[in-house]
Formats: structure tokens, sequence, C-alpha cells
């Protein structure tokens, strides 16, 4: 399926209401806010499911969006949405009662829906709206905007390696429209909070380094989320921070939590595979970013984790 | 002038000498090597006039382009450099010979040169260097590289409000010729040295906020640079930082000097005009980035600075 097809089919159905999925980025917020606003722009009656784990800075992209209540939509959409388990409480119920066509960028989408258009290698969900959006009808800022931010958001404003020519293409394509976009990369990313700050100085000051500067351990403990309030939204993406040291090939981060235990993320860049490590913890994911729980202490969590890297290591 | 004419001019030339300017960033050096590949690709000789203050970030994409001793070119280039206090002292000596072209993209460009193609509303003078070089052959992998830097170098990875659509469709296209852009990316965007980062640290953890949190003031002591062994290399774009911190309109960075004065950057998003405020001290710059020098301590400068803020608010 393309956009012309899908453009087709949404062209025959009114009363569409779109799916997010949980705790929403910017991706999946943005695809739903540009395909409501592509819709309303054909005259027809559109809108996005809320979502209760929605953060202030994305809410926003929804405003005058959202499904009100009482009002029974004909045809659902999910955007972005990869799994089944990745639906909201209010998203579930959609679930069940069927979902209509899904639109996702995931090579790990599940298959819930009764038509789809999954594009693994698309950077952003983002990109395949934007087409479908201009087999719609006129682009406009107003669904550029969305738009530009879901693809910018998960491409870390085109720094990862899921950019492609594509990627950029589609920013020039949305850029076009007139929007502000240095307003929304200040936005989205030269903006930090006082917390966060602090929060990051925190891990990058005592951050352990080993064998020789290629393995960096770095621990949030719970009496510093306490004496910041911290919750863990303000800890977004802070594993790939401790990857940026310079030097640093593998970079574990440590979060003690309230059970007794800790939950560690490993992102590596040297080679060394992060999901075997994580696997002798009976964790896992990719081998450039997995993930496991120890039970214990910080320090027990360091020792463990080390010892796991040095296994590896060992048998490569 | 635009590209072909240039690439026209340029086949009729050979021993060409391209030179970058004083302090070299990612653009001037990106051009270089992409402007120097691409005339050797034609069977030209080409060279780089060596940098004396290359940093070791940029140096490998000048590596074999550079001009050996006693070698005597016949047409002199130059890129990125606006105007002639931005030579090198090595430059200054062909400055005074005469260029022979200059491209550039400053707006302040001084018309050094016989001849120049200048175009202000790009946000690279690498936008230039890549349309020339496709009229002048195959665009490759190895001239992309120095290209990508160029580009993504001077619009902070397609951040800054620089940043256009043309921006984005040149990235795209130096993408397609295959080059590992996440790599770069990573080297240029997402690696801090360890001195960085306790330099930032202690800019952001010592911070003083006024004014209900949208005036900041940082300092860089000399002890501070002392004890990390800091140049002003560590120093490159940290004003830009502070600007960072939410809710932060005007964000001003102080660095001690060694003669007793200090010397400050004054950045702002929330309508202050810096160079108002700067040029109450002498100094001055553009509405939104202005810098000035206090002579007396860091304590001194922020009282000084503070007033000068208060005073121009005042008159708005």
């Amino acid at each position: 399926m393309d956009g012309k097809e899908l453009a087709a089919l949404l062209r025959a159905q009114d009363r569409i209401l779109i799916l997010t999925h949980k705790r929403p980025d910017g991706d999946t917020t943005g695809c739903a806010a540009g395909l409501c606003l592509a819709l309303r722009q054909l005259g027809k009656q559109a809108w996005v499911l809320p979502n209760e784990d929605i953060t202030p800075i994305f809410a926003p992209y929804l405003e005058g969006l959202l499904l009100p209540a009482e009002t029974e939509p004909a045809f659902v959409v999910s955007v972005d949405i990869a799994g089944r388990s990745l639906f909201t409480p209010a998203g579930q119920v959609w679930l069940e009662r069927g979902i209509d066509l899904a639109i996702d960028h995931h090579p790990s989408y599940e298959g819930f829906a009764k038509e789809s258009w999954v594009e693994p290698g698309r950077a952003a969900c983002g990109e395949l709206i934007l087409e479908l959006a201009q087999a719609l009808g006129p682009m406009t800022p107003e669904i550029a905007t969305p738009l530009y931010v879901a693809i910018a958001t998960d491409t870390g404003c085109f720094a990862y390696s899921n950019t492609t020519p594509a990627t950029h293409r589609a920013a020039a394509l949305l850029m076009e429209t007139g929007i502000d976009t240095a307003t929304l990369n200040k936005r989205h990313f030269r903006t930090k909070s006082w917390k966060r700050i602090q929060l990051e100085c925190s891990l990058l000051q005592e951050l352990e380094l080993h064998d020789g500067g290629r393995v960096a351990l770095a621990a949030i403990s719970l009496a510093l989320m306490d004496r910041l309030s911290a919750t863990s939204a303000d800890l977004e993406d802070v594993a790939s921070l401790v990857g940026q040291v310079e030097g640093v090939e593998t970079a574990v981060t440590i979060k003690e939590q309230r059970d007794g235990s800790c939950k560690l993320s490993v992102r590596t860049s040297g080679g060394l595979n992060a999901n075997k490590v994580c696997a002798l913890l009976g964790g896992g994911g990719h081998a450039a970013a997995s993930g496991c729980m120890i039970t214990g202490s910080i320090e027990t969590a360091k020792n463990t984790i080390l010892e796991a890297i040095h296994t590896v290591q060992a048998q490569s």
C-alpha cells in the first residue's frame, strides 16, 4: 500500500478516530495531529483519542482535535503503534472493537489492524503521514507543523542513524510551507529544564570509568530522584547521554528502583553486543541497545554488569 | 554568478590553491576539502593551504590535500572567508598577492577577491560548494563527506534558524552517495570530552538566575579553567548553552580574563536587544547575540551587565 491508495481508502470514510501509543512521543502525537488536520481539510469529521500519558511538550499539538465525550466514530486508525501492549487503556477498548487501519514504521508491527501501511525503512511514521496528507490535499503550515515535530523528534533532529535522504526531503517539503522550524527546534532540542540539568550533571560527574575509559557506569539513585523531585519523565533518553562521553564505547545507566532492584540500560558503539550482555542477566534487546533488571543495590548492579561485560568480551 | 558559471571558470584553471579562515570550523574546512577533491577528480592539481589553527576534529578532512612546501599555485580561491582580518598568517601572504576567487555566504563579505560568488541566504558555504562540485563532475562519497560536515556543523545539525529547505535537500543529495552520516553526526554532535562535561556542569550548576528566571548569568573563572586545564577551544559555543535553560530569555556568559577584565557574551530570545545592552558598555553585535568587555572581577561584571539589561528593558 502507498500514500495514494491509502488516501483513496480514507476518502471513502468519515467520523475517523486516530489513536496514539502509550507514553506518546513526538512521532505518534505529530502523526495523529497531522492526519486529523488533513482529514478535516477535506470536510471530514476526525478526532484524536485523548491520551492520558500526554506530556506538556506535546499536548499543544492536539489542541482542538480531541474526541469529545459521547461521540461515536465510524473508522479507527492507529498511528505509530507497533503492538497490542502499546495501546493506552482508552485505546484498548478500541483495539477490542477492532482497528480499521494501522500506519506504522516499526519492523515489530504486530498486524492487529484490518488494513495496514507499514514501512520499517522509514525514520518516522511522520514520513508516511506526510505522503498520505499530500495525496489527500494541499499541504498547509497547520498540517506541516506537527509532521515536522514527528520527523525531527524521532531522528534526534536528523542526527540518529535512522535518518535517510527521504527524511531530509520530507523536512524540506514541510519547511516550504513557511513553518517556523527554528522555534520548534529550540522547543524540542535546545531547551532543558533545571531539574534535567541537575540530573545530567549529577549523573555525569559521578560517572565511573572502567577498562581504560571504554566502559562507563552511571547511576541514578532514588536519593537523587527524591532530592530533585524528579520523575521518570525527567529521565527521558538519559541512557544516550553517557554514550556521548568521549572514548566511551559501552555506556551503562543504572536506575535504582523502589523494590530493591536496579533497572539497567546498556548502549554500545564499539562492537560489543549489548543484547548478549543483558541476556546473561535475563534481559535483552538489540545489539547496540539493551536492558535488564538486577536484584540488589547500585553497587551490586555495577559489579554484576561489569562481570557480564567482561564475560561477553572474553567470548568474542 | 552560479555553480555552472563558476565551474566553467575553474575548468579553465589549474594549480589551484584553496584558503580557509582563521580558527577554521567545519564549514570552511569541509568546503576546502570538498572543492579540492572535486578539482582533483577533473585531473587538476589542487591543494588546501595548511591552517595553523586547525583542531584535531577537523584536521582529518584535509589529509592528503595540503599544499606541499615549495609549490607554486597559479589560481587562489578562498572559501567561507568574509573579511581580510579572517585570513590566517599564511593566508595573508596570498591576500596581498591577490585572491582570484572568493566563495562565501556571509552578508559581511568584504569584496577582496577579483571574482566572487557570495550568497548570504545560504546556511553554509558548503551549499554553494555542493552546487559547484555537481557542475564540475559526479558527486562521490569522498567529496560528499566533507560537504556534509560543512553543512551539518554550520546549522547545528539542522537545528539553527539558518537552516532552509535547500539545506535539507543538500543533505539528502549528499547522503545518497552512501556516506555514513550517523558516524559523522556522532563525531560532531554527540561526543563530549570529559573536560567539556566538567566545564558545562560547573557553568550550569553555578548559574545565577535573576528577574524571575528570565535572566541567567554564568561565569567561567580562571580558577575553573586552570583546574580543568581547559583552553579557549574547550569553550566553543558555550554561550549558547546557558540560553538552553528553560525559561531563560537573556543568557549572559562571563569569561574572566588574565588582564583583570571579563569578556561577556549576551544571547537573547525574548525580544530584548542584546546589541543595545552591549553598546551601553562599549560592545556590540547583533540583536540576539552580542558581546562586550568589562574591566573588573566577575562580581563587577555581573552587577554591571545586570544594570545595563535593566536600563535597556526600562527604555523599551
